[in-house]
């Protein structure tokens, strides 16, 4: 079923790009938490656009109202309702365009799936807005993962063809996710991140877009989240992330290179260390047989460049069956990567804290 | 929870490698399917071990039986349970080893989460074993999807840093994946097959393994099936793939190549061929939005190389909490590759006919 | 988990008495359904308090807002959002009764499994208010089953001691249902309406309260509907049923009177009438195995009195700990049973729904 | 769907009465739960038939093998997999009689719903014998409440017109549940036992059947379990309950009587004793609001009389689509009553679990 995720934790998912608001209903929290407002707004500023000349010129607010499952600053225990109002539509901007699909977008699809009754105005319910609930739960789910110390942070490993240096699999601290997680471009090395803008604004200037990586990092995780089949951790992980628009690949650990190695190097070893088990690598990226080991959890999630761009390109009027070139000039992000960062890792830690309730309840949270 | 999987067919695993059995029950098949016994059998013969000196060299049987759901030849609407008999277990490999976590299984993460109780005798439920039943129900899968003129094949696109040519994305057609799927070792170009069997000897000769990647195409796909947040087509499939032991990437179309890309290079646009509506190139590998767009779905499983090796390994004897050396000396496939692809194969079936079941209900099966 | 009911029509509800609001979300519907708009505020306003002397004099509005899933008039495929904002809520007359719970409310349950942090007001989210949403979308079901034929109907079998006629298990009809749906105080024999009003009239007047029980029929329901374990059509109906506040007792045909009979007397024998299946008698109310025979479905809710009453009850102020006296002052029906009409049907409409799309999908909906 | 029930703890039913044996897959537990198998045995006996004049002389043998999940005597927290062959059929007794339905069965619901394809020898998947398994789990269930002090106990409050007196509802206790547990025939008053085994063995010279009435009690249970929309309390145990063939109604705390109530006398006043907040009286079961509020938890089934009957009937050839007439002459229990006994505490216990661990999580139990 489309809108509704989680075992422990159920999210409900619901609202249009243009039409009054998104938001999402959460079951499964306990009563008593406290929510820390301060870090949702943070969270949300985090993907909010209209704040750099590298991303859309649309102010959306974002500001959220909790209509049900809070009260006096706590969680009631009964479900939480977070609705995300729209305010800065231009929904005439779709009219024009209204038959015409845009190349690499839902719209196509959206229409065949829903007879051409889905909201075509800005992408409807397919619009990267529905990120924004996301975010929202996500914080929570942060705050509540943080209360046992787990820290999650990313950096961009690539924008288009420019590429920082990957985390240190087996010695990545939560000093630097937290470092990384206070910048508004997140990146290692500081001076790959002119380049990497460099390449945005060039792709702007051309009514071009670039698509990237997202290096994502979770430290401080118990031994012991997931299973084997069917839900891995890597396979909760990958769920949700493979719901988020323009996502096309995930990895753990070293990935896709662990194919070229062979099992003498791809092996990570066990050995003691102030008595722990650790491993000398961490080419699993902290997770075997599905499950946590206590090392640092890596993955890398590949975005593909925003489909919405100036240049003409070829396509299709569906009303009148005919072949038409499309220009969209619409106010468009040249490319999604920085505003993704936290929704990756949004998506990271539902599924680490649904894992989480499994494996300990809920009676820690408050 | 770790053993049921799917919304509208419903999965239940259960066994463990040296125990009696594995077994799977289905939910969601209606009543009336003859099923296609001797298709079964081939796809279970695709992953068993024992051919070739490729793989291991025990032989398993994998018989199995049908106690439930099957009557008269043809399925009965209830539940449908196979169960499949151990009978080549050699468990006294395993007792002298039982305190020493093999690096890269789950020996350690099942025992840490599991209070030291779980089966540890051949990895237990963490065996590669359980595929057998995922295949045994992805044959069913794979043959209702058939009804519907779908096809999956997959080939080896590498063994360690042996690679050939990827699928033509946009033109991959059907005829070519049902020939891969009669090849023992499925490969487009044979030349490649010697050399990437080389590597695996070679591998086997060096008392180490090797990994690789499986590239599937599904093709013949209706336009409509997933959905955006949260069970687009890429989460569906990308869950089940994950939850197999030894993979640790998932790409769809270009994968993590479209990171890369502009816009105007990763775009599919859309023209008119014979009054039908295709797109140009096929970057997105027939998603579009969490959609199937009737363009062939194409995907990439990367594998990790077999963890058991000969090769002697640092690790800790978690009994003891002391460093040991272990060289494993069972019988072992030096590469999972070959028979991981009816697994992949079936993995994608499944995710697939849950969600045509949700589109088009089962009244179409019998 | 709390909020989230149904498996391929899934609901997620939330809000609170005096919050903000209430709402649902639906998952499951297809694109294109035309709401009945006018159908749906007349189901409301069947549930809707404020009406007469029978119930509170509470005016809530009851006006409802789509938040997303709806556009142009037809359900877009996407969630489906129902908000319905709170307005005549008078929350200091909850304040000074904080600490003492209410007998026969939830108020100390709620209090216990949520360590004191639910939304005391009215009863919060455990308010009777929350079935509002359940009786819209009850309505769209409703409105999707008739497109099958199907029909629903009620009547007040019993208020106090005072009891009508049940329905002709056998030959119960559409006609008759849909009359009673008109009646704003729906019995077969309007002479007993006078007399279960005037129950209600003496509690109201005693400052005490009356139950009662409400039987429902769903006539030309196909057969197949529903399974053995664990969905049967019983399951699955009074699962939904028992989540309504101030139910306890659910039966089934002649419910608890099968339990005294001999099974020549209780079996229904088949007979062929013109060429169909029917049974003589309808002792098993329409259901056997769990799934629907085609006969008329018929069943009994029973609704305790309405905690709230005038007159004076012992209780505990949980805050001190001490045992007090309280008299409920507040604006509360002295019966719910009117009122409750409506809920039952959207209960019985959803589960039936959901069951309907398991057996045929959605393709007919639209 | 089907055979799956269950959120934290996830059960998979499967089987026919005379295919090869019945099972049941069983998620959720975790590792280290020491399973007492005596107590197993002693609880599958109670529902085995073939004891007394007063059931059927088939003798099935319920022995179990646990095929997986369980090692050294303890669960290993991988899916523990339960399989009961089948030895005593006589499928030919059903063979003559393949295309008449029998009344009240669900021979002709199933025909219909699958097309012809169930297996119809002795009910296949919608006979009785799928209590066993469920049994079993039930009885583990039991075991792990029991590990809280939460003891489940029933005794049959009516046969046919014979009816005994109902529990204290506020005082019933965990002595005179575990006495009953002992009892072969469970009643409070024994004189009435052999009025009870009177009329059943009446029925059974009579070529009859008889129905009856359980009535099971829970103490000790926490405050806190379950939830208001949608799962209370009673909608978990109630849709466990209406699953098991032959249940017709359910009830709790004084069921349909509180109908009949004015508020003054059906609201349990609060009272401090021994500073513990108590009820005066319990006429709502122990459940307010959907949660269990420490008081006993009390509950009614009702079990319509067995169907199959010697008595001369009428009804369908559904082959020949002409009318017959039938005479059942198989081994069949004259009154289910007493067999189903176990069967509904196990279905209890299930639904309890199921809510103890959405509270308490898993970390109790080894």
């Amino acid at each position: 079923m489309s809108g509704v995720w989680g075992e422990y934790l159920k999210l409900s998912i619901f609202g249009e790009s243009h039409g009054s608001g998104v938001g999402i209903v959460v079951n499964g929290l306990p009563a008593g938490i406290e929510l820390d407002l301060d870090m949702i707004d943070k969270e949300m500023a985090r993907r909010m656009p209209g704040k750099t000349r590298l991303a859309t010129p649309r102010q959306e607010q974002d500001k959220y109202e909790l209509v049900g499952g809070y009260f006096n600053g706590k969680t009631t225990g009964s479900p939480l309702c977070c609705m995300i109002w729209n305010r800065d539509q231009k929904s005439q901007d779709y009219e024009d365009i209204k038959g015409i699909v845009r190349p690499s977008h839902a719209d196509f699809t959206a229409r065949l799936k829903h007879s051409g009754c889905n909201d075509y105005r800005g992408g409807g319910h397919f619009s990267g807005r529905l990120t924004a609930p996301l975010v929202f739960v996500g914080a929570i789910a942060k705050q509540l993962l943080g209360m046992k110390g787990i820290v999650i942070g990313s950096h961009i490993l690539s924008i288009g063809d420019v590429q920082e240096e990957s985390f240190d699999l087996r010695n990545v601290g939560s000093e630097q996710l937290k470092e990384l997680t206070e910048k508004e471009f997140p990146v290692i090395v500081e001076d790959i991140a002119a380049e990497m803008k460099k390449r945005i604004l060039d792709a702007k200037q051309d009514e071009d877009s670039v698509g990237g990586v997202v290096e994502t990092a979770v430290v401080q995780l118990p031994v012991g989240l997931g299973s084997p089949f069917f839900d891995s951790t890597e396979s909760k992980i990958a769920h949700v992330l493979f719901s988020i628009p323009a996502v096309k690949g995930v990895e753990f650990g070293v990935g896709f290179e662990i194919a070229k190695m062979k099992g003498s190097e791809a092996n990570d070893q066990f050995v003691l260390e102030e008595n722990e088990i650790k491993t000398i690598s961490n080419n699993n990226g902290g997770i075997l047989g599905g499950i946590t080991n206590g090392m640092p959890l890596v993955f890398r999630t590949a975005f593909k460049p925003t489909p919405s761009i100036g240049k003409v390109q070829r396509t299709v009027d569906i009303d009148k069956m005919e072949e038409v070139e499309i220009s969209i000039k619409g106010r468009h992000d040249p490319c999604i990567v920085p505003r993704a960062v936290p929704v990756v890792e949004a998506a990271a830690a539902l599924a680490l804290l649904d894992l989480m309730i499994e494996k300990e309840g809920t009676g820690w949270m408050s």
